[in-house]
Parts: structure tokens; sequence; C-alpha cells
């Protein structure tokens, strides 16, 4: 029996501690201020930014929408960034990607003040990442949300052979280097990778961010093992499902997050706890 | 036969470029500036420092040396530090690790100005690497000299698989990042790794950055295998070794850097060449 590792549960859990820490912070008179940026009319982007919004707003965050036009200059958004830096309400900062191909993405997450860069993407935070450093920073949320879910599933990752499909700034390279910190083997594979076999055939944890359906099956992995599926994908019905194909008669996969109700909540909750932690960071 | 990466010759014609291009600089009245910062007295690091002043005056680079005493305090080494920063001489600073135990490394490398962190360790350009964004940037010296030494001898990296051993924040880490924006397939194995065999088993590359005499032989490798060794251990004889013991009559280590003159030179001529960079970057 296949046993599915809960994100709405460890979720629930994460988002009732942070609003126990709004509320905290609110009786000190800070109130954790977060802004997301969305520039145009991504359909998917749109739902994201109400997402959070609403989930925000659930945990006694204030929150502020920027909703700027498809056609907005560079200019305009790195105005709307600066303003943002600059307003002592507004205590996390993000801008919603993709952003119109017209903008310098690179440029605008640069521009983010890193004690504001919830997301975790501007240069001088992934670094502190990557060096392992001591000290507050934000982290990406996908990559902490996982972290978050597998240490609640007391799954062990010292020493553990961790393979990472995918490589990707958001997900797959941050997620590397929080595996490492915790002492993890870490392989990263990824759409240039020639075999996957005698990776996955040594993985004790197998964590899928390519956003591609069917990419495996149980007969991929070896017995035991865990896998976090990233995936979000609609296959040829329009049903939202992960990379990774299983049934309830799986006889290697150990565990498993399934799609929808694995990682993807973890993502919202984990950007939640880290708009609070980082009011608490700056008092 | 084993054919041996000679980084010598290698780094005499990147030596060579640098000189060239510091000559190109000084017509159009600039010189690259190299700064080194030396704190106490730690006899190998005095000698690497040695090493470096003597090749950064012999390629026409201007260079400087700050020797502050063992004792020297947090403030005492900042304040050279923010000197040095100001100081429009100097294009390039390098604090010579490790430093002595009052001292906070972490500090003192993220008070260097990024534009002039010519060892690229400062989070920044951490970051920046990892993220693999366009533009000119500084990287860690020895990641990046063995990716040069590895263009050199035509080693084919694109969907290779390649075994990083050891996850340090100068060599291990840095060098998978450069790896997979390479389009490798990176695995990074250390001591807390279980098991190496399955992953030196189906390595096309393995860079030992382990410091352990006798870690490896060539019963480990599979056929073909090119192996980088970044080990420079003193073996029960005082000889300078790497981690890796072969002879001729190794079977499957195709090419092999030789301990010493593999890894080592290309270290301190990457270390010219990016202060040349850094000052033609900053022009």
């Amino acid at each position: 029996m296949v046993k599915l590792i809960d994100g709405w549960q460890v979720a629930r859990t994460l988002n009732a501690q942070t609003q126990v820490r709004v509320a905290r912070l609110r009786k000190q008179a800070i109130v954790p201020g977060l802004a997301v940026v969305l520039v145009g009319h991504d359909q998917a982007s749109e739902r994201y930014v109400r997402m959070k919004e609403k989930k925000a707003q659930s945990l006694g965050i204030y929150s502020v929408l920027k909703q700027l036009p498809a056609d907005s200059t560079q200019e305009d958004v790195l105005q709307t960034v600066t303003a943002l830096n600059q307003d002592p309400r507004i205590t996390a900062i993000l801008v919603q990607a993709p952003l119109p191909p017209q903008l310098d993405a690179t440029q605008v997450f640069g521009a983010i003040d890193p004690a504001k860069d919830v997301d975790g993407f501007h240069p001088e935070n992934v670094g502190k990442l990557y060096l392992n450093l001591p000290g507050h920073y934000p982290v990406a949320c996908t990559p902490r949300g996982i972290m978050t879910l597998l240490a609640a599933n007391q799954v062990p990752l010292q020493g553990a052979n961790v393979v990472v499909l995918g490589k990707s700034a958001i997900v797959g390279k941050p997620l590397a280097a929080l595996l490492l910190n915790a002492g993890a083997t870490v392989a990263v594979l990824h759409s240039q990778t020639k075999e996957r076999r005698s990776f996955l055939s040594a993985a004790d944890v197998v964590i899928s961010a390519v956003g591609q359906a069917h990419l495996l099956t149980d007969a991929d992995f070896q017995p035991h093992t865990i896998v976090i599926d990233v995936g979000q994908n609609l296959d040829e019905n329009g049903r939202l499902v992960g990379d990774v194909d299983y049934s309830e008669a799986a006889v290697n996969i150990e565990q498993i997050t399934p799609v929808p109700g694995g990682v993807g909540p973890m993502t919202i909750a984990t950007l939640m706890q880290q708009t609070v932690e980082m009011s608490e960071w700056s008092k």
C-alpha cells in the first residue's frame, strides 16, 4: 500500500502557526505586509495571485496587489518595486513570474530589497543559501516547502541518496542546495541526462520537478522509494496530474505526494510563513 | 596508457593571454590592481600569497599585500577591506582563507565590494552563478580553472555524468553549479554519502575535492573515466599527492590531472585572469 504524503495537512498546521505568529506581532503593533506585483493577465498567474491574497488576508497579513498592464515598460515595473521597497507597511514583496517578454526579469528580481525578497530569488539570498550561511534569509518557497513536508513525514535525509529531476532556478537548484546542506547525497538530473536508471535504482528519495505527465512509473523506482512530485500537468483528459503515474498497487513507491494535494499547498503556506518571518527578522 | 592532463601547459597559455590583456589595458592607462589581505602567519597561506604576488607582478598587474597581525580584531580587518573597496588603484580584492578563529569570516567576505570580489565568494556573486545569470561576475577560481582545464582537453560535458566528491563552498558546490550550467548530470558526494559505487560506476568524469590521500584507486572507476584530482595531501612519506592512487598501468582511468601539476597551476592562473577581467568589466 502506497502511503500518501498529505500536503494539505502539513500546510494547515503551518498556516495555523503562521496565524499565531501574526497575532503575536499585531499585539506589538507590527503588521506583516505582503505586496504582490502582477504584470499582465496570464490566467494561471491571476489565479495564483488571488489565492495568495486570500490566504494572506485570512491569516491576518496586510496584503496589497499592484496590477500593471501587460505592456508595462521596465521603468514602470522598477518604479513599482522601488516604491514598495521604500513603503514601511510592506515587509515582503513578490513579483509574479512569468513576466511579459519585453521585461528584463533578472533586473526586476534583482531590484527587490533582499530583506523584502519573500520568494528568495535575489542573487544575494540565493548565494547565502548555497554558502549555507548562518542567519536569517528567505529561501525559494517551493523547495523550502518540500523540506518542511519531508521533515513532517520523518524522512531521513542525512546520508540518503536523493535524486532531483529538474535544474530550474526556482525548484531544482535551490532544492539541491537545501538537500546538500541537510547532509543528503544529491544527484541533479535534467533534460540532457542520458539515462536515469543508474541514479533511480540507488535513490532513497526522488523529487521530480520536470512538469511532464507520465514521466515516471512505479517500475522506475527501487523498493521503498519516497517520491515527491512537484509536477503540475494537465493530462490527455484535462485532469491535473503530477510527473509520476502510480496506483494503490504500486510495489516500489513507499510514500508519494499526490497531485493535487501534495507539494502545491506547501508553496503558499511557506510563502505566508516567510512573510511573517521577514517581519519578525526586521523587528 | 593513462593520459596526463597537463595543468602547467594550460595555465601557461592562460597566463600568456592575461599578460596580453594587461598590456592592452595599460596602453589605455588602466592598470589592474590586486590586493591580498593576509591575517596572521599561517605557513601555507604565506606561501600561497607570495606565489600570487609574484605571478601578478610578472604579468604586469599592480599588486599590494596587506599583512595584518594574527590577533587583529574584526574591526581592523573590516577597515582594511573598506579602504581597499574605496581605493581606485585596487580592482580586485582577495582575503586569504583561513582567517584566525576570532574573526567572523562570513562578515569579512561579505564586506568585499562584489565588483572587486576576485575570489567569487560574495553571496551576490555566488547567487548569480547558481542562477546562471547573464553578464559579468567573478566565480570561485579553482572550479573555474577546472572548467577551463576540461575545455582545453575537449572533455564533453553536455549530458555527461559527472560525480563531484566534496561539497565545500569553495570547490564542490560552485563546481556543481558550473557543471549543471554546462549541461552535465551532476551528483555531489561527500563524507555522509553511504556508498560511492553506484555513482562512480556510471560516471564519465569524476572530480575529487576531498583532500584525503589514497581515497580512490583505478578499480573504483568504470573504463574511460576522466579524473580531475583537486586533492593536495601529504602522504606517509611527506610527498604531495592527490586523492587518487594510480599507475601508468591503470585500465579504467583514461585521463587524469597529476598532483602536483594538474589543478593547482590553474587556480592561480584563473585568479590572474579574473583580476584582469574585473578591470575590463569596470572600464
